[in-house]
C-alpha cells in the first residue's frame, strides 16, 4: 500500500469541497498554492467560467484531472427522456475538452426527483431497468468520445432521489451486463462515504479489479450526521476505517488519486486555505 | 394477497408511534377504542410500568402482540459485554411474560454507540462477528425459553451507531449459520423503512419463506428526509410501495399482522386519536 504519510502527491480535489468559498478560477489557483497536484472538477463550477476557458485554466495550471462530475440523472418519464440523453452528452463532451479520465455518473432514483417535473413514480425496478438502458445509450457515445463512465454507487439513504444504484455490486452487475469484455470504458467510482456500511465492500472490490477502478473518493461519516446531504466529515472526523478501503482498492489494483470530495455546510463556512491545509494533513494520517 | 381495504383486522400498532404522546396504559385504552387487535410494545415503556402490571393490561384489553421490542445492542467491549448479555436475557424473559410471538433485535453498531462507555471501534466486521456469537448465545437462551428471535436489518444510514445488520441478506445469513434446519426459532422482522432501497429484497423474501419471516413493519420513507431518526412518513406520504413490499411477503408465506411503527416529530405532536385514525386510513389503502 502506498505511503501517504510524506506528501500528498496522491491527493486530488473534489472541487464541491470548496463550492461555497469561489469559483472555479479561485478555486484552482487555492490548490496550485497549495500544491495540489489533480482536482476533480464540477459541471455547475465549469459551465459557469465556460468549459473552453476552465480546460485552459486547469492547463495553465498544470492540474491534472481525476474525473469530471458528473452526468446521470437518468431515470426520467418519456417527456423528459430525450433531454437527459442530450445533457449526458454534452457532459461526455465536455469532459473530454477538460481532459478527464472519467466522467462520474450519479444514476438517477425515481423520475419525480432524478428529472423533475417527470410524473411520480414509486418504481425501483423500472428505475434501474432504465438506468441499464441510459448507460447503454452513452456508452456508445462515450466510447466512440474515448471517454471512461465510472458509475458511482450512491448511499442507500439517496436511493429515492439521487441514484437507484446503491452498492458496489449492482454497479458491477451492470458493468458486466453492458460491458462484459471490460474493454469499452465502463468502470466504478468507490466513495468511501457511500459504500463504508456495505458487507460486501470488500469482496465487491475485489471482484471489480484494476479496470473498473475508476475513481475512490474520500470523506468521512459522522455520528451523529445531521443532514443526509451536506454533513459529510473531513477524513478522520468519522467512524470510516478509511485506510482499511483504500487497502482493499490497491491491493485490486487501483493506484490513482484520493479525491477528497466533502459536502459540508460546516466545512463550506471555513476559508479556503484552511480547507485546504486541513485536507493535506488528514491525507497525510487518515486516509 | 389479503384484503386490507375492509377493516383493519391485521393492523398492529407498535407503541413507539405514540410513545410522545402518553404512557402505555394511555396507549393501550386508545388501541381498544380504536378496535385494534394487536400492538408491539417497547421496553422502557413496559418497565415504566412494571412487565406484570403490562402483561395484565394487555391480557385484560384483548390485544395480542405482534413482538417485543426490543432486544439487541450487542456490541460491546469486553468490559460491557456481560451486562449487554444479562439485558438481553432479562428481554427475553419480558417477552415472555408479556405473551410476544417474538423478541424484536436490533443488532448494535459500532462498540461506542452500541453500549455506551465501550472502547471505540470502526471495525464492522468484528462488530458482525461479534453479532453472530451473541445471537448464538442469546438463542440458546431464548429457545429454552420458548422465546423466537427477529433479527431487523436496518438502514445503511444506521450502520454505524444501531445495527451493523443492514441487509435482509444478511440477517438471513446469519440465520442460515446459527440455525441451519430452521426449528431453532430465529427469523427476521422486515421494516420496509430499513429495506426498501434494496435491491435484492424481494429475493431474499422468497428466500427467508414462512418460517423466517416474522414480522413486517410499515411506515413510509420520505423525500426530503430530514432527520435520520425521527422523520419517518405515515404510509402513503412517501415513495415505498408499500402493497408491493407486503406482496412479496404474503407469497413467501407471511400472514402475520403489518406493524405500523413510525417515529416522527411530526406524528408525536398530533393527539393520539387523530394518529390511530389516520393510521388506519392508511393502513386500508396503502399498506
Amino acid at each position: 500500500m502506498r505511503d501517504f504519510s510524506r506528501d500528498h502527491r496522491w491527493m486530488s480535489i473534489n472541487t464541491i469541497t470548496l463550492d461555497r468559498q469561489g469559483d472555479l478560477p479561485t478555486i484552482l489557483e487555492a490548490c496550485v498554492r497549495h500544491q495540489v497536484r489533480a482536482v476533480c472538477p464540477w459541471r455547475h463550477q465549469v459551465q459557469q467560467v465556460g468549459v473552453d476557458r476552465a480546460a485552459k485554466l486547469l492547463r495553465d495550471a498544470g492540474l491534472a484531472l481525476s474525473g469530471y462530475c458528473r452526468g446521470g440523472m437518468m431515470v426520467a418519464d418519456p417527456a423528459h427522456r430525450q433531454s437527459a440523453r442530450d445533457d449526458n452528452r454534452r457532459a461526455v463532451e465536455e469532459a473530454v475538452t477538460l481532459g478527464a479520465p472519467c466522467l462520474v455518473l450519479v444514476a438517477g432514483g425515481l423520475p419525480q426527483f432524478s428529472r423533475p417535473g417527470s410524473a411520480p413514480s414509486k418504481d425501483f425496478a423500472a428505475a434501474r431497468e432504465m438506468v441499464a438502458e441510459e448507460i447503454a445509450h452513452l456508452l456508445e457515445f462515450a466510447q466512440a468520445a474515448g471517454m471512461p463512465l465510472a458509475i458511482e454507487p450512491l448511499h442507500p439513504m439517496m436511493a429515492a432521489d439521487r441514484s437507484c444504484i446503491n452498492t458496489l455490486r449492482q454497479a458491477l452487475d451492470l458493468c458486466d451486463r453492458l460491458d462484459p469484455a471490460g474493454d469499452r470504458g465502463l468502470g466504478v467510482a468507490v466513495d468511501v462515504y457511500h459504500t463504508w456500511w456495505d458487507p460486501e465492500l470488500a469482496v465487491q472490490i475485489a471482484r471489480a479489479g484494476t479496470a473498473r477502478l475508476m475513481a475512490l473518493h474520500v470523506c468521512d461519516w459522522l455520528v451523529p450526521t445531521t443532514h443526509l446531504l451536506t454533513d459529510r466529515g473531513m477524513m478522520g472526523d468519522g467512524i470510516v476505517d478509511i485506510p482499511l478501503i483504500r487497502g482493499w482498492m490497491e491491493t485490486a489494483g487501483y493506484d490513482g488519486p484520493a479525491e477528497i470530495e466533502i459536502f459540508s455546510e460546516r466545512w463550506w463556512r471555513e476559508p479556503m486555505d484552511k480547507v485546504l491545509s486541513t485536507c493535506i494533513e488528514r491525507h497525510k494520517r487518515a486516509v
